[in-house]
């Protein structure tokens, strides 16, 4: 295969997660070992810094700062929600990338920049202009399709998981009667990071916490969960309740609308399920209930990251490159694979950007019981091996210590662009 | 110094933290040590267990769960708020001692568990009753006067401090215009948890993190709120917030009572000042905000426990065993003494029962700068070696692993107590 000869650029976007910047530093290791490649440049605040020619030299980074981005959370080239709405756009981008004979792009991010990174692959083959773009996929949510799970998914089960079963060592010591405690976890559209709170029970100790899961892949009724509340109440001393934000009724409204707002990006800030829960046992059962949200705080909690995840997101780096390079792939994802065997692999593959931009992978029905407040084996089997191993975070009078990159900027080439 | 024979009783109250399990390992090791106890009781959910008589045989458990409470959350014996309402309940307490022998009575708590412990030991005076009595303060909320600061307050700033910083790098990520985060932690009278965030700002780093704290201390005016939050989103791309939920206005009132209800042991639920913070950035500034609370998760968050705290709550344990055993102290409460050199150094003191359960400890007014929003020097030169060291939690299948008590029962020999 033809070499091709130019500068890469990489670009990071959406909500951080614990390990986005472990999927950059595979990025850069990788990238380093090219002849073919120039420079390596990043993008700031994703595909904002390419239509504002903002970027930063990677390559003068020190191999500390680079070292340490494996166990930095945040985004260190900066994040964005932002996406080409236009075609000018386009156009746009593709007149910064030959300003600055960019021949690779690589982005790291969630559904939406995977249909970004797609259309840009589309319009490049369009105009004839040489380019390969790989998406690397990162999102705390897991849900993005034609991979077995996203980088960054098995960091927040874990720490998720780990505050359930703190809660939970709480609860027992305080709990001689009714009480009962509530957690709220991030997921708009699936349980998946719910559902990790279930890796908190032990095989064969059907007592174990939480003893109540709601996702918002199963309708809520206020009245099964009054009676859900009340059944593990006569059962246990007291009943700890995992809910992922984007609970919905039956026709699909989210329950707790009424605390909610619109965000700066035009989301539905969800948040308030808990709240929202802890009314109704307060109102309904004459409980004590406590609500927690771990908020943005779970998506950066890199201080109880998974090893297996933050290898993985590393791999998921390098292996963009080598797709690139090594392969002159184009317009592909780099997917993790389980492997056939029973002890647990990962593997990278390729998706077609095209066809990962579609569509939310939410949790296949038969992983949830019947009682539509619990997970089963298959489920459990599917996201132990993802919070294996912890994290060597390294803390410096007390507190962790996060790489921060120089950014020393690239010299702008082309006029101002109007966004 | 007489030896006293006799077997010895321990209890825990009050909320749970990372370490008030440390404090009893420390004194069950120290127990075993002395030919002229015989026997080493707990006392199930504080002095619950004592007027049920149920108690369990420390001495039976195994080394292994001894050393694992080390770094086990929450309370191993239970935990209560109950108070001892009428003489009767000292004199069943008394009648308890002797049918038991109980000549040692500990008991780790805060506050009120003090006064419980003072007036238990008047009681045993008065009766003529041989006993000795000695408290060990734990409590996040670091209210306990005379000792220079609290078991368990070293490892919540810790993990609220991490949390911020990490907080901080998904803002720092995702900032890129005006955006603001709101952590909401625990405190009801005090603000000593929220102040601990303030570790997070680096020497000579004026921007970091946290950027705004609201103490109960400090009278809370909306007005205020709006003028500091539009300063710091003038000066930086994002405003961290970190807020106590016992937050009043100038009338002792609390801002956010709306949100709250009373538990079952009769106190204020609070919690909602973040939220309703959140509400005031949005409804004045037109800016996105979010917020994360993180309530009983904070107080059991032993995967990020401060070593020194740990050390230092093992330590109390051991020196309440000394004070009783080797000192024939009585009426005393273990206190945490700060060495006079300038490297910090803790040892062990103690004080009168009676005058440690009068009032609460708050912050000095000289150590919140003349903003009423941030923390001075002093502050940060009395928190910051709380937080020093890391715990070594063990993990085991992607979790945190915690020591369970077999509890093994003692027999009762009296009739039951109606509470």
């Amino acid at each position: 295969m033809a070499e091709l000869e130019g500068n890469c650029l990489v670009g990071q976007s959406g909500g951080p997660t614990a390990v986005i910047n472990a999927t950059l530093a595979g990025f850069i290791e990788e990238a380093l070992n090219y002849e073919c490649i120039e420079e390596i440049y990043g993008s700031l605040n994703g595909v904002v810094g390419i239509l504002n020619e903002d970027f930063v030299d990677l390559a003068s980074e020190s191999q500390q700062a680079i070292r340490g981005l494996r166990v930095s959370p945040g985004a260190a080239l900066g994040t964005s929600r932002f996406q080409f709405k236009k075609d000018a756009d386009y156009d746009r981008a593709l007149e910064v990338f030959e300003a600055h004979e960019i021949r690779y792009f690589f982005y790291i991010g969630d559904n939406d920049s995977m249909a970004t990174a797609a259309k840009l692959n589309s319009k490049a083959i369009e105009r004839g202009y040489e380019l390969r773009v790989i998406g690397i996929p990162k999102t705390i949510d897991n849900d993005i399709t034609r991979t077995d799970h996203t980088p960054g998914y098995g960091s927040v089960i874990k720490y998720v998981a780990t505050t359930v079963r703190e809660m939970a060592s709480d609860n027992e010591a305080v709990g001689q009667g009714d009480y009962v405690s509530i957690l709220e976890v991030m997921g708009r559209n699936s349980g998946w990071i719910a559902a990790g709170a279930a890796l908190c029970k032990r095989k064969d100790h059907p007592h174990d916490p939480p003893h109540l899961i709601y996702l918002p892949e199963v309708p809520f009724t206020k009245e099964k969960f009054i009676e859900d509340v009340q059944r593990v109440l006569q059962r246990e001393k007291f009943c700890v309740i995992v809910v992922g934000e984007g609970l919905v009724d039956a026709d699909g409204n989210y329950v707790s609308l009424g605390s909610s707002s619109i965000d700066a990006f035009g989301n539905v800030q969800l948040g308030g399920s808990g709240e929202y829960l802890k009314g109704l046992v307060e109102q309904n059962l004459s409980v004590s209930a406590r609500s927690c949200k771990l908020g943005i705080a779970q998506r950066t909690a890199s201080h109880c990251a998974s090893k297996t995840d933050a290898e993985e997101a590393y791999l998921a780096g390098k292996e963009a490159v080598i797709a690139a390079l090594e392969n002159g792939q184009s317009g592909k994802m780099i997917t993790l694979q389980r492997g056939e065997s029973d002890s647990y692999v990962c593997e990278t593959g390729l998706a077609d950007l095209s066809e990962v931009s579609e569509g939310t992978k939410r949790i296949p029905d038969d992983w949830i019981n019947d009682d539509g407040v619990s997970m089963n084996y298959p489920f459990v089997k599917y996201a132990m091996p993802l919070i294996q191993g912890e994290v060597d975070t390294p803390f410096d009078n007390g507190l962790p210590v996060f790489s921060k990159l120089k950014r020393v900027q690239v010299e702008k080439r082309l006029s101002v662009y109007a966004l």
